[in-house]
């Protein structure tokens, strides 16, 4: 099969798995005997292994961060932003991004067979954390020769890994990148994630996370759950330029069904998420991003938290993001100013709300561009 | 039994129940042959008639706004502001407040016997508007022998119900007072009540809404719908004020049971709400809300919707609330403004949220009884 694939795309990829037999010792207690990690790279490893940059994935995404899989017309999550004269360029960069630890797209997790029963993990699965993802991300970097990352960069909870691996592996990066991030999570974000696992797991297919065993799954809680992140993703304005209160007949019809645009797409969104993603990995990628909080170990001051850092840092917020708003992006870049650390912080205006950073917005690619070039001069890429 | 209630409360009230033998033609095209409307008064009619208020419930909301009921320490929901010497002053007003038709609470509603089938309506009750509320509405003003309020006032859907009494029954109101409201649901707005819905609607237990023909009720659906809506009634610094980060064993045990303070309350919000409130009822009141939009049938022009209003208005805001945010209060004020009529705004700094509109909150209560000593002063009270 051909595709003609845009130019500016790092065309076909596919993805590479990685095995482990070191132990994974996690932040719950257990350990992982063995495990997979599934990954993309995109751009050549130069000869002095300086140009290699690290990419992380949010809640829902995986290792296919960039081009197109072989009979696939749709790329990957962070296409705008990975690719030739992008802001990550594959022509300076070799860039890695792999699925997270309990994820559902090839990585180890709950979908994965536990060797040790011979049965899938399902609901054994361990619940995971940010620290757990870096420190076997940290196990990949040593896999493929990687001392030191240019950048760790993400987005979302993609950026709070950017962050953590400042944190745990100072020497191990040059640049930590998070967009669109926060230090940790506010008692709205987390009531939102509550909802979203009640409604999965009181899903009465679901089994107590057995529901793989009964050949079901709770479709009504995870399309529940992925209709409620689409809301916190929009902001109220993008809803509002999307589908204002535009009526699918033009009429009220007195009903149930689906009456308002976005009630339409809602119900898309919940409908196809259900047969591309776990429920299980779901949970376990609500309950990290619960978890994090680099300040909880220093009193809760993230100033203590972020005081070994070297990395040089970049935080991108957007004006209309209210899941992680602006003011979660400070709170970081203070608490690095308190440390006197190499920060760069830009707000941008964009109405996209969160989802923002995934989009080809032109200052965000400028701004970005920019950084990126500073870090390709640093490590003569 | 004796209780010690308060001297500022209205103390021991009773709901009473007015039977309707005429026919009520609903927006849907459906007609209701007879109705029950169950409602609760406060306070004395005076000789002229003259002192009638009618306050309007929101969605969860009932007939039963202050006062306590016999055996029960749980005063009405508005408390705050309805009582001797409160913003609604009872020693000057006469207040009368009911339950929506639709409702479940003793007005004609789902849960209500249909006298032409003796069984109970469940999903064949019709889905109703904020017009047909105000329709059935001056039936009851009929009933009471009250020609003309000296004001119809509510908070969130109450204040929709508020101006459109305003506009179907200019003669028949002096003020329209609308707290924390809006002129339309945005889309996101929308997009949290049809998540609410689906929730409802997709629990093995709705059985299209023949729920008690097989003698259980949706709970897990209904839970959700509460936890989802509780999230949206306060703000984000509300919820930090209230429950921050804390965890309720002082540490993360790595599982699914509840971990954080912001959970317990959601859980217990949702499980709670499920012991007295019809899904069915839910259903209907977020129909409503979705649907009221008085500027659709001028244009989408709400100045010409409010053009022929002859009420003097009071609209009031909250500073924190995200459900319907000062901007919401302010398009309606602008709309009345550009017909010249009589409008006074206030926007409360408050970091309660939506839920403002239902505290004690000292410049809230002070502005609402300066605008109410005014009302009293024009109808003699």
């Amino acid at each position: 099969m051909t595709q003609d694939l845009p130019a500016d795309s790092v065309g076909l990829v596919a993805p590479r798995k990685r095995h482990f037999d070191q132990p994974l010792h996690l932040d719950c207690g257990q350990t992982l005997r063995q495990f997979d990690l599934v990954y993309e790279s995109y751009g050549e490893l130069n000869a002095e292994r300086s140009n290699a940059v690290l990419v992380l994935h949010a809640l829902s995404g995986d290792h296919h961060a960039a081009g197109y899989h072989e009979g696939s017309t749709k790329p990957g999550w962070w296409e705008a932003c990975i690719g030739p004269g992008k802001p990550i360029d594959t022509n300076r960069f070799f860039v890695v991004c792999s699925n997270n630890l309990g994820g559902c797209r090839g990585s180890t997790g709950p979908v994965s067979v536990n060797p040790g029963t011979g049965r899938t993990y399902g609901a054994a699965f361990p619940i995971v954390t940010v620290r757990d993802w870096v420190r076997s991300q940290a196990m990949l970097a040593d896999a493929l020769g990687i001392e030191c990352w240019a950048a760790t960069i993400g987005g979302s909870l993609g950026g709070m890994q950017a962050i953590q691996w400042a944190i745990d592996y100072p020497d191990r990066l040059r640049h930590a990148i998070a967009i669109a991030a926060a230090p940790k999570l506010s008692a709205q974000n987390i009531a939102f994630n509550e909802v979203a696992r009640q409604a999965i797991m009181t899903d009465p297919e679901f089994h107590d996370g057995h529901y793989s065993d009964e050949g079901v799954i709770p479709r009504r809680g995870l399309a529940l759950a992925r209709m409620l992140g689409h809301i916190t993703y929009l902001s109220d304005d993008a809803m509002r330029a999307k589908f204002g209160r535009e009526l699918r007949e033009g009429k009220i019809n007195f009903n149930y069904d689906v009456e308002f645009e976005v009630e339409s797409y809602l119900r898309h969104q919940g409908q196809s998420f259900v047969n591309k993603f776990d429920a299980t990995t779901y949970l376990l990628m609500t309950k990290a991003l619960d978890y994090f909080d680099p300040a909880a170990e220093h009193d809760d001051d993230l100033s203590r938290a972020l005081a070994s850092v070297r990395a040089a840092f970049l935080l991108v917020s957007f004006t209309s993001d209210w899941r992680f708003p602006p003011g979660r992006s400070r709170e970081i870049v203070r608490a690095l100013l308190d440390n006197n650390k190499d920060v760069c912080y830009s707000e941008i205006e964009a109405n996209q709300g969160h989802d923002a950073f995934l989009m080809p917005i032109p200052d965000y690619l400028r701004l970005f561009s920019t950084y990126m070039d500073r870090v390709a001069q640093e490590v003569g890429a």
